[in-house]
C-alpha cells in the first residue's frame, strides 16, 4: 500500500514530535519540513527535504497532508486559511474563543479548493473535547469540569517574564487534588476559579532586582494571577534550565450526571504528558490519516474532531477493530 | 422540529431506562414498548403504546429508530438481523468474541433493507472501546489495560447461583488498586489476571447445606473463579434484597505509551455508575439520534461506535459544538 505523504509546515518542538511520529508510524512517510528560515540553516533528523515556506506550493501534488505546526497567536490564522487552498492541512489551532471565526475561514479556503482542514487538533481543544461532547451526550443533566495540569502554561510563563525585575521564568498550573476530588464525587458542587488550580512560579530574577516587588507584580496581575493562590519561588537560571525545560503537562475532563431514575454517574478523562508538543504531535498525526481518507472519499471543507469518525484515526481496518479493540 | 420516534424492544432493566432516558431528552419521544409479554400485563412509565412483538413491523412508518433492549446470549442474535430488516436499529450486543459474526449478519439485514443498524453500544463495547481506539491510534507504541468494576456481574452472579447448595447470590467484580496504579505509573508492566481483579461474592445458602463445600465450589470454579482471590460470603436473603440489589459498575481504560523522543504518556478513561443498565440506555439513546442522522443522509447497514462521527451523537449543531465544547 502507498504511505500517507505527509509535509511539517514549521520545524519547532511541535514539529520536531511529528516527525517522530511518523517514524513510529509505517503507513506515514515524510516529504518535506516546509519552514521561514533560511532551509539549509535547519537541520532535520530525516531523510526528507528541507524547503523554503515560499516555496510549498511546488509540493501540492507531491504531499497528501500537510500538518500546520505553527502557534495560534500569529502563525495559523495566517497560514491555516493559506494552506487550505493548497493542501489538504491539521493543525492545532488553540484560541477557544477564536475558533468559530478560525473555522470560518478555513472552511472557505478548503471549500474552494476540494481540500478537508481539520482545525483544532490536539488534545484541549481536540481529546478533552471529544471527552466533553461524548460526556454532555450521554449524560444530559450534568456538569463540566476541566482540569488542567501539573503543566507549563506558555502563556502564564510569558506574562511572568515580562514583569519588571524578571529575567526568565517558568509558570506551572497545577490542579487542586479536593477539587479533582469534590469533582469525582458525582455531587456537581460549584467550584471557584480558586479552589480548582494554583499556580506555581520559578522565576530567575535580574541581578539586584526587588525580590518582593516581583512578588507582588506577579501575585496582583489581573486574569493571569489575581485570581488564584500563586507561589512564587525564586532560583538561579542555572537550576531553571536544568530542573524546568521539560514539558510536562496533563490534565482531567470529568462529567458528573443523573439520569431519569436519579440515579448518578461520574465520566473521567484524564492525560499525564511526559512531553506536551510531542503528545499533541501523535495526535495530528493520527488526524491526518483521518484527512487523507476523508479526502479520498471526496470529503472537502473544514472539520474538526467532532466530525471525524474514530475508525479513521487507526491503520488497522475495521474488521481488526471490530474484532480487537471493540 | 420534529422529533425522533422513538421504539423500545423488551421491557427490561435497560428498556425501562432507555423510557427514562427519552424523557430527558426533548428532541426524542417514545412512540411504543414492544413486548413478548401480554402487552396488557406490562405497565409502562410513559403514555406510548405496549405493543406485541409480533406486532412490530406495523410500526415500520411510524418509528425512525428502534432500540434493541434484549440480552446478548439469546435475544439479541435472533432480534438483531430480525428486526435491522425492518428498521433502524441500535443494540448493546457485548458477546466480545461473536461481535464479528454478528456485525456481519446485521450487516446483511440492514443492507439488504436500506436502513441502518449500529451495534454493540454501552460502555463495554461502547465508551471503552472508543477510549481503547483514539488512545491506539494516538499512542501506537503501548500497552492498554482495562479494568472493570467494582460491579456486579451477571454471567458471575449466575454462575454462583448454580452451585449446589446456593439459593441466591450476587458476584461483584472489583479492581486492584495496586495493580490500577500500577498500569497509571505507565511503566506498562505485565499482570496477572489474579493481580487485576479480585471476585466478592454475597451467598444465600439454602437451609442444611455444606457451606464448607459451597466456598469450595465457588473458588474452584474454572474460568470464572478458580483465577482470582474470591471472598465468599453467607448472608440472608433480606440482607441480599436489602444492601445487594442495586446494580454499580464501571472501570477503567488506561493506555501507557511512549513517543519517538522517548517521552512516556499514560491516557485514562474511567466510569463510576450507580446504575449499569441506566447509564447504558443513555449511550443506547444517544447512539438512536446518530442512527437517525445517518439514515436521514443515506447511510446503510451495520455500523459500530467507531464508525459514528462524535457530532452525531449530540442535539447541538455544529457550531453550537464549536463554540461551546471544542
Amino acid at each position: 500500500m502507498d504511505k500517507i505523504r505527509i509535509g511539517i509546515m514549521g520545524y519547532g518542538n511541535l514539529g520536531r514530535g511529528v516527525e517522530a511520529a511518523i517514524a513510529q508510524n509505517p503507513d506515514t512517510e515524510l516529504i518535506a519540513v516546509f519552514t521561514r528560515r533560511s532551509p539549509d540553516t535547519v537541520k532535520i533528523k530525516s531523510n526528507a527535504k528541507v524547503v523554503a515556506e515560499a516555496d510549498a506550493a511546488a509540493y501540492a501534488d507531491k504531499i497528501d497532508v500537510l500538518i500546520l505546526c505553527g502557534g495560534s497567536a500569529t502563525d495559523l490564522p495566517e497560514q491555516g486559511p493559506k494552506f487550505a487552498a493548497m493542501f489538504n492541512t491539521v493543525d492545532s489551532f488553540d484560541t477557544h474563543a477564536k475558533i468559530p471565526e478560525y473555522y470560518e475561514r478555513v472552511n472557505a479556503a478548503a471549500l474552494a479548493a476540494r481540500k478537508v482542514g481539520i482545525i483544532s487538533v490536539g488534545w484541549d481543544p481536540g481529546l478533552f473535547s471529544l471527552n466533553r461532547l461524548y460526556a454532555n451526550a450521554v449524560l444530559t443533566a450534568g456538569k463540566d469540569y476541566t482540569f488542567w495540569g501539573k503543566g507549563v502554561s506558555q502563556g502564564h510563563s510569558d506574562a511572568v517574564r515580562r514583569v519588571k525585575g524578571v529575567k526568565n521564568a517558568v509558570q506551572y498550573t497545577v490542579p487542586c487534588d479536593e477539587a479533582i476530588e469534590k469533582a469525582r464525587s458525582g455531587n456537581n458542587p460549584d467550584l471557584t476559579v480558586r479552589e480548582k488550580h494554583r499556580r506555581v512560579c520559578f522565576v530567575v530574577a535580574e541581578e539586584g532586582a526587588d525580590k518582593s516587588a516581583i512578588v507582588a507584580d506577579i501575585k496582583n496581575m489581573p486574569n493571569y494571577f489575581a485570581d488564584y493562590d500563586t507561589e512564587v519561588n525564586f532560583i538561579t537560571e542555572e537550576e531553571l534550565k536544568k530542573n524546568h525545560s521539560a514539558m510536562p503537562h496533563g490534565g482531567f475532563v470529568i462529567r458528573g450526571g443523573e439520569t431519569g431514575g436519579g440515579y448518578r454517574h461520574v465520566m473521567e478523562f484524564s492525560l499525564k504528558l511526559d512531553s506536551n508538543p510531542e503528545f499533541t504531535a501523535c495526535v495530528l498525526l493520527a488526524y491526518a490519516r483521518a484527512a487523507f481518507r476523508l479526502a479520498k472519499e471526496g470529503i472537502v471543507g473544514a472539520k474538526t474532531v467532532f466530525d471525524v469518525p474514530p475508525a479513521y484515526l487507526s491503520a488497522q481496518s475495521g474488521a481488526e477493530l471490530r474484532k480487537t479493540l471493540l
